[in-house]
């Protein structure tokens, strides 16, 4: 076991709503997260699913999730509608009591004012037993989190808006690092190339390679993530000397 | 059970890619093919993954999904590079012999010319043995499917260009409406009466509430989806009415 395979911090992201299921709502904070989770972080997105707003379906995943990975964001359901189902069925898959957080019935009750905190709004004050605030500068309702499981909101400029209230309470692993350069090529030009140096570099450097269409003209863009400079450095060299061996020319943006 | 129930199709996707979950890349897939699959073959996106590079964890989540959904959709990690490894890992997944497809490999042939078409080229003409091709009329790659898995690309310009020709395999469903109202309020005022809608037309109409910003405003869209558009549009009076009785403005764009 390498160093930096001991200092991998793992996560899962659960994505909860029709919304996104029915193709409706283009979903934006899948890459947020994956990217705000790396760089601030250093923790890697191994797994997301996206789950409809159906109670069952949500506990069984959170219950899968939670166990494979050291934390899961879920993101949607913690509004006051009837479809916010997220806090309960985390409270199930938890075991724990769905009842009023007394900080957050607090926050809220201040926020609406006591004559206009109806029902619905009081709904955003319940979450399972245990569950510590994610507080929410933009609109107030908090999201939550339990041992492992953070539960943000759907929409993405409040779940940005959140996100650096939890920060504090993650585990910081080997943040990956990446290098790229776009040539202009298809990738079957170079896919022998390639092959040869991510076996070199294999488990210490990971190589993408992804088509791109720009200005009527195809190219490749080349991505080296790693935790270690150093590979990452040198592995950058050898992809430089294969792109001027071949006469490729390299996209500039 | 209801007529309607037996005429559901579930579909998973599974979308392959450490590009997606590393947040370089924006997924456009997921939206794109759920709103597809709805609108042309009345078929129900019931849960999508996304997984990393990885051939057990790619067999592993095909192996689950192939089992809980009539057909699954995979994208990505079909073309020339070491990093494509869906044909393989599907291949593993089915137990079936990874190899050439004949009529891939002379559509490859043709496209290249004889005297180009090397190793990275011919990799993509390799799939699981039994498979059929979904053609593809942006750049000669095929997709192929076997059983219920159809593989599809992961750039998705070309993913658009083939997923016609996956119609005609496809059963079709009961393709579900979707009906809209925006209002100028906030979800916590209208909670009350959406829940009480929502349990009247329990299981016949899924009603969804998204909080919206525009123009500095605050506003709700209700959407009301559902297979039966006699259900569809007595909810859809009943909303209104509500808009009504409680004097909300409406949002027009």
């Amino acid at each position: 076991m390498t160093n930096s395979y001991k200092k991998k911090v793992s996560a899962g992201i659960l994505i909860i709503g029709n919304e996104i299921l029915s193709g409706r709502t283009q979903d934006l904070n899948i890459s947020f997260l994956c990217d705000w989770l790396n760089k601030k972080c250093g923790i890697t997105v191994e797994e997301v699913r996206v789950v409809p707003d159906i109670e069952q379906r949500i506990v069984k995943n959170v219950t899968e999730l939670k166990k494979k990975f050291k934390y899961i964001f879920t993101t949607g359901g913690i509004g006051p509608t009837h479809d916010d189902i997220t806090a309960k069925s985390i409270s199930r898959a938890f075991k724990k009591k769905y009842e009023y957080h007394k900080e957050a019935y607090s926050i809220l009750e201040k926020y609406y004012g006591k004559s206009n905190f109806n029902d619905g709004r009081k709904k955003m004050a319940k979450m399972p037993r245990g569950s510590s605030l994610i507080y929410n500068p933009s609109s107030a309702a908090p999201g939550f989190f339990i041992k492992n499981v953070f539960c943000l909101p759907g929409v993405p400029s409040i779940l940005k808006a959140m996100i650096n209230d939890v920060q504090k309470y993650l585990k910081k692993g080997l943040v990956i690092t990446n290098k790229s350069i776009s040539i202009y090529a298809v990738e079957s030009d170079i896919s022998k190339e390639l092959t040869k140096i991510s076996r070199k570099y294999f488990k210490k450097v990971d190589i993408g390679s992804y088509p791109f269409f720009r200005l009527g003209r195809i190219g490749v863009s080349i991505v080296l993530r790693s935790a270690n400079k150093k590979s990452i450095k040198n592995c950058f060299i050898e992809i430089k000397k294969m792109v001027k061996k071949k006469k490729l020319k390299v996209y500039k943006n």
